[in-house]
C-alpha cells in the first residue's frame, strides 16, 4: 500500500480500514499492528493500495469528439470541427451522456477526483453525481455564443445561477464553480467579474493559461504583458486560481505564480498532441507552484487516462532537459494523487491515504507480465501500469467499481446509445461541409 | 479491418480467411464479396482486425530489471545495477524464464513479430520458438565480458555458433542473427567481422547508433567522424543493417543511411526516460528512411507496450517541431506493423493483411468507454487503445492468445517463478552494496 503521504515508505503488506466516507486507520498488515475488526473485508494481496487518481482538468463530454479530427493545425480542427459540432450538435442531454460516457473511462482508469470545465455544466455536474465521482465541476465563461449560452452577455449570470443552484446537489461530493476559457477569449471585465464571483464563494477559479506560443505572443501584442503579468495586474492571481496549461510562461512568471500561490494543472498529452508545447515542470516545481496533472478533453487527448499523463510526464521532462533524474517515478505519482488534490483546494480531504481523509482509493493488479517482477511499486505504477490494471476504485467508501465492473453506470447501455448518437454526429458533419 | 496496405481504406465489415499458416483472402464482409467456407470461424464484431505489431527492437532478458533503478544518471544505472547483475546473477536459465515472461508481455500486447538482442541468444530463441512468436534472435557481441561470453574474444565465435545452430529451430519463424553492441563498445575490427558474418548469411545486422549526444561526441573525437560516416568508413552501412536509437544524427548522416538503404529502430519511450534525446524521426522518413518502432528493453522502458510507442511517438514529434500535422495517426501505426515488417527484411511475409502473406493478425477490443465513440480507427488504435485491449493475436495461423488467455505458455507460472527468482536478485544485489 502506498499512503502518498510525504515521506512514507510503502506499506507492505498494508491495510486500510474505512468508516462511513472516511479512512479511520491504515498501518502494516505483517503482525505489527493490530488489524481493526471489519463487516466486509476486500483481500488486495498481490496488488497495490493506493489514494485515487485526481484529473485536474477535463472537459468530459468533450468525449463526443473523440478521434473525430486528429493531426490538423489547431485553427483547422477547431474552425471546421469542434465550434460547429457545439454550436449546432451538442445539447443538454448530449451533454449529460457525454459526461456519463467520460465518467465510466475515469472511473475505470482509477481517477476519483475531476475537475472539469464545460458548457451546461449543470448536465455535467448531474452525469458525475450518478457515476458518485469527486470533483469540480465549473461552467465555461467565454466571450462569445456557446452551448446553452447563445448571448455572451449572459455569461456571468449563467455561470453564478449554476454555482448558486449547485448548494448540496450530488451530495458533498461535487463543488460548483466556473472556468473561464482564456485571457484570449474573455475580456478584461469577464475575467475579473467571473474571479469576483468565485472569490466571494472561496470557490477554485479555472482558466488556461500559455497552452500556445502564439497567443501568448498576442496577448502580449495586444495588453503589452506577457500572460502571467497580465492576470496579475487584473487582479486575478491567488491561492485559488488554477491555471491550466502555463506551456508559455518565462521564469519570472513562474515564479510571480509561485509567490501568489496560482495553482497549475499540467496536461502533457494533449500539449503534445496539438504541438503546443512543453510546460516547464520542473522549473515549476523547484519554485514551489502546487502542480497536478490533467487529461484535457478527448477531443484533443484523445482518452481521459492519468497513467498515460503520469508516464509521458516523467518521460517528457527528462527528455526534454537531458537529464534522466527529472521528475522522478514517486513525483510523477504524487502529481496524479497528493498535488492534485492540493491544485483543487481539496488537499485536507483526499490525495492521500491518511486516517481521517476521504476514503477514496483504488486497488491495481499486480499479477501481470508487464508489473512482474517487483521491485519499486511507483516505478511500476508511473512506467509500467496503465488504466486497464485498475480492479477496485472507491469514492468517500462507496464502490465505483469492483472487480472492473462498474457499481454506479450502465456501462452497455451508455456505449450503446453514444454510439448510436455518434452516427448523427457524423451526419451532422456532412451535411455541414456538403452545404 | 485495417490492412495496412498502403493507400487501402479500411473494410468495415471486413473478413480476413487463413489456410494453414497463410491469409487466403480477405476483403468486405458487407455482401460485396462472397465469403469463403471455413472450418472456424471468429467473429471480430465491434472489433478491429489488424496485423500483428512489429517489435524491432527488443532485450527481452532484461525483464528481470524492470523497474529495479530508474531515474539515474545513465552511468549510475549501468555500473550500479545492469553490469554486476549481468555479470554475477543472469544465467542461462534466466535468460530463457526472463524470455518467456517477456513473450507473454510481447503477446498480451498484440506483438507478433520481435527483433530481439541479447546474451545466452540460443535461450532467447528456445523461449520465443515456444511463445510462438516470429522474430528475430540476435546473440550480443560486444569487446567486453559478456554473459555467457566470458572471454571477449570468443565474442565473434559465440555469436557465429549461435547463427549456425538456429538453422531450423522454431520452425521458420525465428532467424537467428547477431547485434553488434554499438561502435563505442565493439573495436572496427570487431563491427566488420560481425558485418562479414551476417552479410554472408544475407542476415540482418543489428547495432546501437548514436543513441545518446556524449557516445556521438566521444566517437568523433576518436575517430574524427560522426557516427553514419564513420559506419560508412567501415562498410557497414547497407539494406541489411538496422541502427537502433539514431537520435544524434544530423542531416548529412540521415541522408547517407537513406542513400544505403540502412533500416531504423525508433525507440522514443526508452529515449525519453534515459534523457536520450528524441531522434529526428519526420526528417527520416521525408528522407525516405525505413523506420519502425522499438520498446527497448523492460530496464529502461520499462515496458514492451508498443501502443505506448506509437502514442509517444506521435505526440513526440509534434511537440518538438511545434506542429500537430507531422507523424500523423496512420504513419504511426504504419510503423509499428508494415514499416517494421520492412525495418527486418520480413515486408514480403507480414506487417500487412495481404493474400499470400503468413497471417499474422490481432484483433482489438472495440466495446470500451476509452474507445467510444469511433470515427477514425487508426486514431484510436494510436492515441486512445492500450495493450489490454488486444483480446486475440494469431502468429502464422495459430493463436498465440484467445479471450485474453494465452495459449503457448503457462502464465501463471511463469509469473510465480519470476517472483521467486527476483527475490533473489535483491538479495544478490543488497550482498553486493554491502560488499
Amino acid at each position: 500500500m502506498l499512503t502518498l503521504e510525504p515521506g512514507a515508505a510503502p506499506l507492505a503488506p498494508g491495510y486500510v480500514a474505512v468508516a462511513g466516507s472516511r479512512i479511520a486507520a491504515r498501518g502494516r498488515a505483517d503482525g505489527a499492528d493490530v488489524l481493526p475488526v471489519a463487516r466486509n473485508r476486500l483481500d488486495a494481496g498481490g496488488r497495490i493500495v493506493l489514494p485515487g487518481l485526481v484529473n485536474t482538468h477535463c472537459h468530459a463530454p468533450m468525449v463526443w469528439f473523440r478521434g473525430l479530427a486528429d493531426d490538423l493545425a489547431l485553427e483547422d480542427w477547431l474552425t471546421r470541427f469542434i465550434f460547429p459540432l457545439e454550436g449546432g450538435w451538442l445539447n443538454a442531454g448530449r451533454i449529460f451522456l457525454g459526461a456519463l460516457l467520460a465518467s465510466a473511462e475515469l472511473i475505470r482508469g482509477g481517477v476519483t477526483t475531476v475537475a472539469d470545465g464545460y458548457f451546461f455544466a449543470g448536465e455535467v455536474r448531474r452525469a458525475l453525481a450518478q457515476a458518485g465521482l469527486r470533483g469540480v465541476v465549473a461552467q465555461g465563461v467565454v466571450d462569445f455564443p456557446a452551448p446553452g449560452v447563445p448571448d455572451p452577455a449572459r455569461n456571468l449570470e449563467a455561470a453564478r445561477e449554476f454555482m448558486d443552484s449547485g448548494q448540496g446537489d450530488g451530495g458533498s461530493l461535487l463543488t460548483s464553480s466556473l472556468f473561464c476559457h482564456s485571457p484570449y477569449t474573455c475580456s478584461a471585465a469577464t475575467l475579473c467579474a467571473a474571479k469576483d464571483l468565485t472569490r466571494r464563494r472561496g470557490l477554485p477559479f479555472f482558466l488556461h493559461l500559455a497552452e500556445t506560443r502564439g497567443e501568448a505572443a498576442e496577448l502580449r501584442r495586444t495588453t503589452g504583458l506577457r500572460p502571467a503579468f497580465y492576470l496579475d495586474r487584473l487582479g486575478l492571481l491567488d491561492d485559488l486560481t488554477v491555471a491550466v496549461h502555463g506551456v508559455w510562461l518565462e521564469e519570472d512568471e513562474i515564479e510571480l505564480l509561485a509567490r501568489r500561490q496560482v495553482k497549475l494543472s499540467h496536461c502533457p498529452e494533449s500539449n503534445a498532441k496539438l504541438g503546443a508545447g512543453v510546460a516547464p515542470v520542473p522549473r515549476m516545481l523547484a519554485r514551489g507552484l502546487t502542480v497536478g496533472l490533467g487529461t484535457d478533453g478527448a477531443a484533443s487527448n484523445n482518452n481521459l487516462d492519468l497513467w498515460g499523463e503520469m508516464s509521458l510526464a516523467a518521460r517528457l521532462h527528462k527528455v526534454v532537459a537531458g537529464d534522466p533524474t527529472l521528475l522522478s517515478a514517486p513525483q510523477a505519482l504524487a502529481l496524479a494523487t497528493r498535488e492534485g488534490a492540493r491544485v483543487l483546494g481539496l488537499g485536507d480531504f483526499v490525495g492521500t491515504l491518511a486516517p481521517g481523509k476521504e476514503a477514496d482509493l483504488i486497488v491495481v493488479e499486480l499479477n501481470r507480465p508487464h508489473l512482474t517482477p517487483l521491485y519499486d511499486p511507483y516505478s511500476h505504477l508511473v512506467y509500467a501500469a496503465r488504466a486497464a490494471d485498475v480492479c477496485h476504485v472507491m469514492v468517500g467508501g462507496r464502490w465505483l467499481m469492483r472487480r472492473r465492473r462498474l457499481e454506479t453506470l450502465e456501462e452497455p447501455a451508455i456505449l450503446e446509445e453514444v454510439r448510436g448518437q455518434s452516427r448523427e454526429l457524423a451526419d451532422f458533419l456532412g451535411r455541414l461541409s456538403r452545404a
